[in-house]
């Protein structure tokens, strides 16, 4: 079943390393069929030069393992809850790209400091608040899904806008419109890591670009009235 | 038609992926026939790997598509108003190189700080001011072409003795003889970029290399007394 | 003999410069047969490159060659006194690995910043303090041994929950359940130490993760509760 | 002539891509053959692609072209002057490697911080003054080995001890035994360059190892009672 889905979520899987976002095992990607509540998702600790699109795991919302035999990446319950707070995304990556940790470490958002991360993502990519010991002690990773929904929710940030957040002393988790749109948002986030921990060791003052460039940026790719790329003409 | 400038642009283009200057398709070269006034540009948003030269698409400097199915790249506008200005230039690019980047947020110059800039650019590489809020909504891209001949007029530079800049927030371009020869200063660009950064955090004082050791370098290289490499045997 | 123990050290010493922990021949891995008390070992100043399994120096841990007709590792002494006071150990790596060693030349732990760290150190890979000069110029790579082994015991640091040093102004050490893993638990030490060197620079205050974050992602791995991976299932 | 020492010189300056030590041309390593008193070096601004053993330069002390139809390197009165002054090398590199020309442009030494430059290079590595107008716009090459000579001379450093220099506000000069010795002590000062650089940032402090150190590490490789290696079996 979903054999299209289980190879797209492979393909997605198999660029992390391909764009040196992950050392090892650490990073998974997922995908979700909408129509059939259901989410495949890479199994836990297996190495990328060794997975096949068979070995992908096929889960229901609940968690339930519908189709696979090896246990899918106990990340799992994160995914699970941000696909059923976050609607419309039909993707998730997690990742331990060092330039993301890097800012989850020190709790602060990567602020929208010029237009490549204006291109993808409008305005800062936040940072959670860290987990309490009940959170931790609890459902560890159901809760870390909660606490990215709280960080979208009281910061009034629409998760299609910015399609990314830094778990708190851990690491970036991603999505999009699918699998490979979800990779792809987490190289942005890693690129812009990069760029702006330079720009702010270079000059840490008025370090946003200003609103109206960002408004530009991200509508020139996004919305009705976008006119980057092949598909307007 | 311009069979061969075409072919120029496209392995200009290529060469960008070649030396780590873009992420997927952040970036753009453009040749032009000075002759002919018709440039040459990369397509918009396709990706390097699936380019052909008959893809570039062919315009005349007022922007008018000659030949071409692709739209042209989204900086077009920018890229034409550089060669209405810099009358001697034939080539441009565009990319989102990470450590030029960081001195664009930054918003700071790139100073001359030491021969390896001196070689190729005489003095800093300057970063242009903030755009306006009009600029950024109105004809956005060619005004970003306005506010980079601003810089070089209102500060005095040569732009063939300084065949790059900063756009503030933004990233750089860089111009040179032919497509390749302004790919090759954007890899300069980005090499000086890094260096400097790492000199600024050792030692930030008196920064700039004496002028007369830029004269001597620049020199070298460039001009009627010039003695470097096989030309002059 | 140990023709196995020689391939599998053979093998982890090529992973040194595949994860480029290496350059030229600054790395050595060795591994032990415990029943035996044998140690295999890398030879000294040989290039990756030539190496052989036959190339590998079988020694007691006394120290005593008891086959192979290359001189071994000049770093042996610091492997043997880590052998015998880390009973569970089997595998030791030694590399020049950069931003380890841009600790080890600061004299400071890496502190345990986020999870990345925790899946498999329980806590900061520590720095040992600086050598005396009776031990330079006495038993000098045995000292250095005694001096990694001190730092355990008088911090009371468990070498199977924090497996890796930093030997002060030198480099980092690190081992495992065999030498694949010691290579493995290098590779996790020089990521660290990238990541958290550019926290340091973001934000120093606060730097080490929640005890009770850490207790989870360790356990979460180690341990009879752990639940990573296919092992469990 | 000298076609064996010309293969030498000719891959040896084919490693410097190979380290990642030069972009485009920006370097060039020359070798001497002491008896005949002539000295090989790679031509001016030629591609590393396209270089041959053929294509390499032969002068006599004095810079007379004995053979060769191509110009030899900008730099060679540089080389010759270090020939001539430092009487046992037999091989000079000059790059413009990143985190070295770092160095080189804030003007301060790579202080001897840990044992990976102390395997090499006897304390500091030195950077020279800055030159003078009169030296810059005469024989500038020229004057170039003689600043490098002075700052041996008169802080009474041996070349034979540490085979490098920074020249101010330019880049790295390294020498050795012969062309690939050279290229060797080139990558090993890249490498120190950028650790250190990260031991600075973390902590200032004490940057030096301790004198006891340096000599156990330098001696360990050199001189009669060296124990590295497989020589002394």
């Amino acid at each position: 079943m979903l054999e299209a889905l289980k190879k797209k979520v492979l393909e997605a899987n198999l660029m992390l390393p391909k764009y040196n976002l992950v050392t090892f095992t650490w990073g998974n990607v997922s995908g979700i069929d909408r129509e059939k509540g259901l989410v495949v998702i890479k199994p836990s600790g297996v190495k990328y030069t060794e997975m096949k699109a068979e070995d992908m795991v096929v889960l229901d919302l609940e968690g339930n393992v519908v189709e696979g035999d090896l246990n899918p990446s106990s990340d799992t319950p994160t995914h699970l809850v941000l696909y059923k707070s976050f609607k419309n995304i039909k993707g998730i990556v997690h990742t331990h790209s060092p330039w993301a940790v890097s800012f989850a470490q020190a709790g602060i958002n990567i602020p929208a400091a010029g237009t490549t991360q204006g291109d993808y993502f409008y305005g800062d990519i936040p940072v959670t608040r860290k987990m309490t010991v009940e959170e931790i002690t609890g459902e560890y990773e159901k809760e870390t899904g909660k606490v990215i929904v709280e960080t979208f929710v009281n910061n009034n940030i629409n998760p299609d806008y910015v399609p990314g957040v830094l778990v708190n002393d851990h690491g970036p988790f991603t999505w999009g419109k699918d699998p490979e749109n979800a990779v792809h948002n987490s190289v942005v986030l890693e690129e812009v890591a990069k760029m702006t921990y330079h720009t702010l060791q270079l000059n840490p003052e008025n370090i946003r670009m200003d609103k109206c460039l960002l408004d530009k940026h991200f509508y020139r790719k996004h919305g009705a009235n976008s006119y980057y790329g092949q598909n307007k003409k």
